[in-house]
């Protein structure tokens, strides 16, 4: 007996689609038509739902952004604060194939924002959302000794340098490798947190 | 009487049309057509000089590169090896307008890297020379205490938080502004250097 099952709605198929081949190619290697081809719509679909660049990159965008808030809400989180934040913030790394597919998105996009106030816009709510996130677990880290505008400053440096390592991992061919990026975050959170 | 001057080689011309245009608009807007106007030559001259938009791309990188190692070597440095790592890092975040174009080149020479072999060779290259580079400045400010390959690991992290700096400040309209990213690297600095 066939299994019944709910088609997939339309928009996270191309969605989907749009995500692949963003990552594979690059940005602006996307055409409405490959999304199109890939996702098995026509064109015209795809324009409905994203009617300009910027649109399905945005799209491309907060779909990352949710794969992660889902893996990070996943993160089994213990009593060790520092073991927690090193769980989170080696989350945001390119350590395995999927994950790098999600940071060519992320610069991708960083990029784009660099030039497009709306994106860079979209960009700065959710690293402050981010950031805030971050800077509850230093404070938690600090055990009573922490005030609030250091662990806001703490977490600006530990995002600013997982997104770093992040950049430069992708964009390097094997220079920084998996084993040297958390090498690094470790070093990094040993330096901010046991103080 | 006239002054007479070496007129500047078309291809200087034609770079610094191409990175006024990538640092004020984005990578994918940059067309060969808006480089020849702005530079006031023809079409055919800019193809001759950059005949794919990667070349055109690599070009501006180099450049950058380039101009950000002259201010390197321009800057003063004194004994105090923790201030010279500062003044020599500072020199890689987006603190005022000019540094701002440099870095969105930067960002979209990293973006384009991300999804280009070629592109990524090369900023492998200049990472590890900054990197080793920086190394040495951590070796130097840990007097005879750290070793080689702590250092490396220390000069990675630096590097990785003023690239991650830069690229949230440019890429985030206001969130990230100059003094919010030296604090940011100086909080860093005391965390890697004084221990």
């Amino acid at each position: 007996m066939a299994q019944v099952s709910t088609p997939r709605p339309t928009k996270d198929v191309i969605t989907e689609a749009l995500l692949d081949i963003t990552a594979e190619r690059g940005l602006d290697q996307v055409s409405v038509r490959q999304v199109a081809a890939a996702a098995g719509v026509a064109i015209g679909t795809v324009q409905h739902y994203f009617p300009t660049k910027d649109a399905m990159l945005t799209a491309a965008f907060t779909e990352v952004v949710l794969r992660i808030r889902e893996r990070v809400a996943a993160t089994v989180l213990g009593p060790d604060v520092r073991r927690n934040l090193a769980a989170v913030l080696r989350e945001l790394l390119p350590l395995d194939d999927h994950r790098t597919a999600e940071v060519r998105i992320q610069v991708a996009f960083a990029a784009r924002a660099a030039t497009s106030p709306a994106l860079a816009e979209m960009q700065g709510v959710i690293l402050r959302d981010v950031t805030d996130a971050i800077a509850t677990a230093f404070t938690l880290a600090g055990h009573g000794t922490t005030t609030a505008e250091r662990a806001s400053v703490q977490a600006q440096v530990a995002l600013a340098t997982v997104d770093g390592l992040a950049l430069h991992a992708v964009s390097s061919g094997d220079w920084l490798d998996a084993e040297a990026q958390t090498a690094a975050l470790d070093h990094l959170l040993d330096a901010l947190v046991r103080r």
